[in-house]
């Protein structure tokens, strides 16, 4: 585990055509320090997603040479697809997960989408951490009428002005949006009910929205193949509130309707950190800090592998059981 | 995280000169590769505990040169302490924390006390999953009598010929028991009673040697400070027995007597795979796998990082999230 770790996510116009897809992968790839975690297309969509992850500079280089192919192969004013967007490279969010803040993220959001318009010329919005104003925190926000209403109103309508660059739409490639955000975590939970009402009611009480915890995304679903109603949910800071804090939530609102949970799963990545956290929580662990966990330790040792400050440090914690 | 880890955890029979002591940790530490996780001498026991992790062979070296440094520098004939011991280097434990299998940690403890005795004379006994003959995978069979009955009766009482040398004990560094197992964790419950017995009673349900749950040792003990009963407990595998078992079964008990479970504590260090485990358990988590873990999936691509192996095994997982 290196010391510093950023994710990011880039999320393209383009779900069809695996030639052109291929080439914006690879040109993130060919990055030297960068984990290629994953890659997604959607041919309804029109859309690919790509995760990564390396140290912040390594990361924010990848990302830019990804948009920079996706400005040279896609053609928004050809583009057509089911999901919402206004360029080539559509979102690019970066992500703390080991040793970096979100305002380190920020930074990074900000030189990258810097980057991005004096070398590409691709005007850039700036959401959610890396915001400077409050109404693009929101992406729907900046997204709004898509590509199609951006290319009308850029440099007419004020209110459309990009936080980096011209007010000027790029004629191919539209306009990026660029920012920092936490990790999101998502997350379902399954009833042995096949009414998916109740499924809607346990995620209206939970969620954000209608007044739940915060930074909770939720919804009911139904799992056809099982005929199960099912709690969606997206958690979008697990720091503040924390997975074992939502399932905990619903198996209670579930048992007022006499439905239990029958299991959970994951889609996509979890953080170690949100997996430590519950188990500490449902072991009732009183002295519970990710240091304990051996392989953070290991990790830790190797990387500033003084010997005179490990044995110090170690003195004071006092670990080993003996033989 | 590199591919293979280690742990050894080897005992010295020295715990109260501080520069013997640190001369074997040097020597330890010294070796390229190898993380110093830990190191603890206790006084009254006379003895010294360091924790260290690495690559097999980076591990098995390091592990040698400790053995080496404290049969120079250790005189068991003037060595008295609390704690049992047969020799200078008095036991060596090889521990399998990711990508190595126990055999390779017995191959590694084989061929470590094979040195030990062919470079410095000192006889070897193997124990745990190493043991070549059944009586000896208990440690304190090896040990019975300590030194000065070892010095007594090897190459006298056929019984206590070592696996690895000639029946002679060194006249200064006596022998020493090298062997392999799994990761012992260490966990206390506290309950909120002053009663030991309650404790007692629950250590005794649980444990492997009153026909409780394989692989755990257990006793009631009073937690002085707060006048609470503790259920102490060692884990010697917690894949056979998880910790959320244990916890789950301890807290059955305990609401049997009419008492609830307080808190937990992690004494030392915890793998991640034992907290993951938990958490997935309590969460009813139906999809959990350890590539789930991000971090886990972050060092899994840096380590083979060809893009070709990567993009296939991701359309298969079909996993992020999207903007």
């Amino acid at each position: 585990m290196p010391g510093q770790l950023v994710e990011c996510v880039p999320n393209f116009s383009e779900g069809r055509d695996p030639a052109k897809i291929d080439a914006i992968v690879q040109a993130i790839a060919a990055v030297p320090g960068v984990a290629l975690l994953d890659r997604q297309s959607d041919h309804d969509h029109n859309r690919s997603v790509v995760t990564l992850a390396g140290a912040p500079v390594a990361v924010g280089e990848a990302a830019y040479r990804g948009v920079e192919k996706a400005a040279e192969l896609i053609d928004l004013t050809r583009h057509r697809g089911a999901h919402p967007r206004i360029g080539a490279a559509d979102v690019v969010p970066f992500i703390p997960v080991e040793g970096v803040t979100m305002e380190d993220c920020v930074r990074l959001a900000r030189s990258v989408g810097q980057r991005i318009w004096s070398e590409l010329k691709v005007p850039v919005y700036l959401y959610e951490a890396a915001a400077q104003r409050s109404d693009r925190a929101n992406l729907e926000n900046i997204r709004r009428g898509q590509f199609e209403a951006l290319v009308r109103e850029m440099g007419t309508v004020a209110e459309r002005d990009p936080d980096i660059g011209d007010p000027v739409c790029h004629p191919t490639a539209g306009a990026t949006v660029v920012g920092a955000r936490r990790f999101l975590i998502a997350y379902n939970i399954n009833l042995d009910t096949p009414d998916r009402g109740i499924a809607d009611q346990i995620a209206r009480t939970i969620r954000t929205s209608s007044g739940g915890f915060p930074c909770v995304k939720s919804m009911g679903m139904m799992l056809a193949s099982r005929n199960l109603a099912q709690v969606s949910i997206n958690l979008t800071d697990f720091e503040r509130t924390p997975l074992h804090v939502v399932f905990e939530a619903v198996k209670r609102e579930a048992a007022r309707h006499g439905v239990e949970v029958v299991g959970s799963e994951i889609v996509g990545l979890i953080p170690a950190r949100a997996l430590e956290m519950a188990a500490s929580y449902f072991l009732q662990c009183e002295n519970f800090r990710p240091e304990l966990v051996l392989e953070r330790r290991i990790a830790a040792v190797m990387e500033n592998s003084s010997v005179a400050e490990c044995a110090e440090s170690d003195v004071r914690t006092g670990l080993t059981p003996k033989d």
